[in-house]
């Protein structure tokens, strides 16, 4: 069904050759784009698009690039905007929307989606009802991991029914760990809207003797925008992610000392911290639950760590003045920034012509300079990390001059 | 020892006619300027700066401007910038700073205060004592109702000891209360950002269903910033501040049983609460208590209406998501905007102009397109709050269409 | 007619004793508000609205404002959109638009005109018919000096027909320039455009050896932009407005020796000029012209200055890079920021009052802390200028640091 | 010297398995990063920073990067500002500036560059001599094509001497044009900029009968910028880029007659045209020229372009409205967006890893995920340019609709 090469997965020239010298080819991903024979006619198609999950810059952006794509790339007349998720395609609680062009044209310049969204998983077979009653031949689906599980349960549900209704998601991760997906869309913003959090942590920091600004930004399992965004300000102190484990205080060592050092230094401190860091040591305080989209319920990081500041500072009796920043509704909220928008525009005509060439359970996505077409399964078998040697971390440790805050010397 | 004219409090033509018909001139303030007579000689003045409380943006314009109106219009020598305000003013915790010019151009770029700042009293004949050692001959204090009673009071102290240091208040209010004053630095700045505050609650509102968007926004005791943030916007369906009392819940009417109703016809709602609005609902979960700069501490309105909105719809079992932003500190830590520093350049080189002149214990105000000069008892006599029948209130309620939420119909 | 007070026009103290001890009150303004007495039947009416000339921010927030406070405030059902201004009045060539509320909620996050807009007169009978044959009973327009003018013709044509349809104005002039009105909407939004121009040509300037920025800035006949942006900033040289003549060169006095000595002294200059500056040394160059909105045709004082710079440093050996910067069409197009978003909602609401209270030929002002109405002639009579001697001139000559630029003292 | 893997040019399967089967692995680049063994002693570097030609967002990021890197990474002391790029380099018109971290630590808040730049080539001789006299070890570059010849040549005649300093180029090039490099700092920036140039065509295009928007981006040779911002928009008919050349009018085909078409079909039009495209439509205007830089001069496409578009409506008697926009010198100017920052930030420590290892006479490029280090004769041999069946032109195809304006169908 596809004409289209491959992308490599790896590009390092040491991997590649042991590869091919091995006769093992290595692992790659179908390039996306335009195919020579489409599997529906696009003259008789019914398409539907859902959101699912939390907001994400850009949503709005990819709901159109779909619609528009399906009505002018390929002249698909009925394109269906499914309200609320997945909740609303098990219920029919409220009624299903046209997307003709005059409605989506303008709609990227907001943020959120005009979709509405919602959590959590829904019956596989309600869902699928839906999809038969309305007669829909393509389902676009834009979400997360768990919204990615539940298209694959929907297109297994499918499979077993011999039906030959498309699956194509698009992958939104305000936190950019999807395996085999180099980037996605909303990211750049949420790393430009981030950079003004941390400023405004580090004025107020400035503003009080002893002062600290803490700001806690997304990443539930990877800190790749609390890196990227510590990359960009230069003001942060202290980067604390999942991939790098921290002790609050041992002996000397640990967040604590470090920050009460940083403090009589230079009288005042910036710190960033995903939501997902430090999870072990809050562990103590609760069972771990899930909350309704099946993540793992995170212990709020930021509030955790606030107080334990504030009570290391009183025992060891220092003066100090903390004001901790969430930043993140404000940021997933945003419209896309400019090179979103574009990233948006050509990630969904990617999935209109995947769609129509007849792919199914796949996600669009982009890696070494191509979009390309990754299986559900492969996206969501992993989740993407930082490497603690790798540049990126290396260049956040170098920027904010962080010690080793493991607390492993001991 | 002034030259100038005054401007009349009152600008309507029919208190004017009463006034000047019963012999008695209308409340009038000073225009502020250049004075002909001096009263300090330029070339032996120590002037210092001082910034207390909470920031605002506009902090670094202001210190700047002052700074610079020293130096390039009067050509005094010697600017010192006390660290951390009244408290590094009363205890020499830090050294104090010249304000040569290249230390201050470019501050402006930057929100925050480069002198830093800290709440609450100090012991008044500390600090005086600290002006006599440093040798001060004017001080500028920038700050807000607090602060500017201590200036009162560190002026009454200078007076007692029969000494020529003037004391130059300049207000400083991201809520825009204080009286007699039309404008204050950072308002707009404010105004601005409440903005995105706002259409990012709008697209989490929309972004679910029954979905509401909660914004706390700055205002203690007048809700000016939230009102005019909410005629900014147009999105917001419920605004409440402190002048406008409401109910909770009284039978179908107040605030609760409104946004049922928005919710049930809409979808979704959008809520801007000033941070002093609605503290009688909270009154009976706490005694009173006051804060480090001898403010009533307010109950924290957004967390206290995000609880009860919750328990609620919870109660009437009606699934909602309420998505609560406080923005306060990303806000208030910003740089001017444009017209903000360029009121903050005006208002700085005012003040030089009153100190040089030998006004003391008084404070920089605007009134009816003038620069003034308003004693600081006055300042600090009363607030300025939103008259519930003036234009702005019902610009407000014509905007959100909300009923009347104070459940008095009871 | 009129139920409200009076705002007077002057509210110093001096002017004001005066006055009334010679029992002549002070010249003073109407205040705009809603009246008791309707003089049209609200359900009954048909209401119009234009926009002429210009870009300017905020066009649509009034538009926006005028259409909601016809249909909720007062239930008037019938609101429609003029095509193109006075042209599309005079000549059917569009249709017009019906301006239902869904039809304007959202037109303000966008710059520009939803209705569109056109430049000139228009013959007076033509747009009068066009009014008869569509019933309208309220004309609003909202446009400059020249569309003031206009609406007072089309009122006095109304007269003599003996109808009774009221032609509101809502005054708009990025140059905030119209007499009686303290502050027109769009103003803030482009000083705040303003600054990054100049913050533009600032690193353009620095970022060559004897580097100049110049940017030209709105302002036909007065300067209350370039001041403003210069006051803003902080980064501006020399500031050159149509009510302070300058002279190029005169002997070692004028413009350009002082820019030799400016760029000597630091390597770097940034200048502001306003579109209607120096107008007198461009005059040699061609005889004065009128536009097709009956404006004076200015000589384009930007490429002129440039171009006479480039000559002067060239006559004298001196290698210069100088960057010239006109972002009058990026300024004029952009939304409205914040504050003007709220200014425009308020001045839509009270043009909306005063039009169905019965009041014609007038605009909605501001003045003295109150929204007015200004009836036409008063408001075209003259225009606002910078004072020499007034606060805000003084503020550009200090912060510019500027010498006499007139070369009057050859 | 080099202890790093490298990462293949190609990343598609084809190319690669071709290569890996001929025996001939497939071309790649160097990978950078920090090596085991340095060939300087840090302790004894000198180093020095010179930024050349046009300004471009990310400059004093980068500065800063490789200041800061020096410093911390490597404890390198001394490290130099060359004033105003190769100019200053070669004249010693003023003094070198320390670039101590204190001295840098703020700049990337500003855009432009706090060293100055100059254009043209200069004598290599005298260059290197100022690098003896100044005992340089290590001189950074950042600059565009004719920049990094000039470091090839520098670097040559340093060989030629038997010296051991090393030549470190850092690409610019707002236009992203530079071969064997995927991304260069600066055009996130400009293509976020470049949109609000569009929004502002696209109002004033609105804002008028028949009118039309038209803006000129940066683009020599390459419509990368051209391309991002017109997908970033989704507001644009027609984009005009050097890779794809367009006749103005063949009978009814070409940019005009398809202009009307647009104008009578929707009434407005936008149009992004790049700096150099169309140029052989100038052309027969005048001779080809050279710059100071010794790139092509290229005649003004912007003003070209709107001239003929006044003339043919006039022919054909269509009253239009045109209003031409060239940001460049705003966009060009502007501080880095967050992402640019953070990308500047591991750049410049990347150059600094490969200077003190010995590198020299290569840039510090970005390709399949990694930073590399490229020959600069390989960066400088031939230009990244738009491929017309890419999906980057396809999109910008689909997305603006526009047909084939080759006109060759006569």
């Amino acid at each position: 069904m596809t004409d289209g090469d491959r992308v490599s997965f790896y590009a390092e020239m040491q991997a590649l050759r042991a590869a091919f010298q091995s006769g093992e080819e290595p692992p790659s991903l179908e390039i996306a784009g335009p195919r020579e024979r489409l599997f529906f006619n696009p003259r008789q198609v019914t398409s539907a698009i859902a959101t699912c999950g939390g907001l994400c810059p850009g949503l709005n952006d990819v709901i159109r690039s779909i619609a528009l794509g399906l009505h002018y790339l390929y002249g698909v007349k009925r394109v269906l905007g499914i309200p609320y998720g997945y909740a609303g395609l098990a219920r029919a609680s409220a009624p299903w929307q046209e997307l003709a062009p005059a409605a989506v044209a303008e709609i990227h310049h907001a943020g959120g989606t005009i979709l509405g969204s919602s959590r959590g998983p829904q019956p596989i077979e309600d869902m699928v009802d839906a999809l038969e009653r309305q007669e829909v031949d393509i389902l676009f689906v834009i979400g997360g991991d768990g919204t990615l599980r539940g298209a694959q349960r929907i297109s297994q549900e499918i499979s077993r029914r011999q039906r030959s209704i498309s699956v194509m998601g698009l992958p939104k991760t305000i936190d950019n760990d999807i395996a085999c997906i180099e980037r996605s869309f909303g990211f750049e913003t949420a790393v430009g809207a981030s950079r003004d959090a941390i400023l405004a942590a580090h004025a107020e920091a400035r503003g009080a003797r002893y002062g600290i600004g803490l700001v806690k930004l997304m990443g539930r399992h990877s800190g790749f925008l609390a890196a990227n965004a510590t990359l960009a300000t230069s003001d942060v102190n202290f980067c604390l992610v999942p991939e790098s484990p921290f002790a609050l205080e041992h002996g000397d060592r640990g967040l604590l000392p470090a920050l009460k050092r940083r403090l009589l230094a230079r009288g005042h401190a910036v710190i960033v911290v995903a939501e997902g860091a430090g999870q072990e040591l809050i562990a103590a305080h609760g069972e771990p639950h899930y909350d309704a989209s099946g993540n793992l319920a995170l212990g709020d990081i930021g509030v955790f760590l606030r107080d334990r500041i504030e009570e290391y500072f009183k025992r060891i009796t220092m003066p100090i003045s903390i004001k901790y920043i969430d930043p993140s509704y404000m940021i997933r909220s945003l419209p896309a920034c400019s090179n979103d928008s574009a990233f948006c525009l050509l990630l969904g005509q990617n999935a209109v012509h995947a769609a129509l060439a007849g792919r199914t359970n796949a996600v669009v996505g982009y890696w070494n300079q191509q979009f390309t077409l990754v299986p559900i399964p492969a996206a969501v078998s992993a989740r993407k990390r930082i490497e603690p040697d790798g540049r990126l971390w290396q260049g956040v440790l170098q920027s904010t001059g962080q010690p080793d805050l493991s607390g492993s010397g001991l």
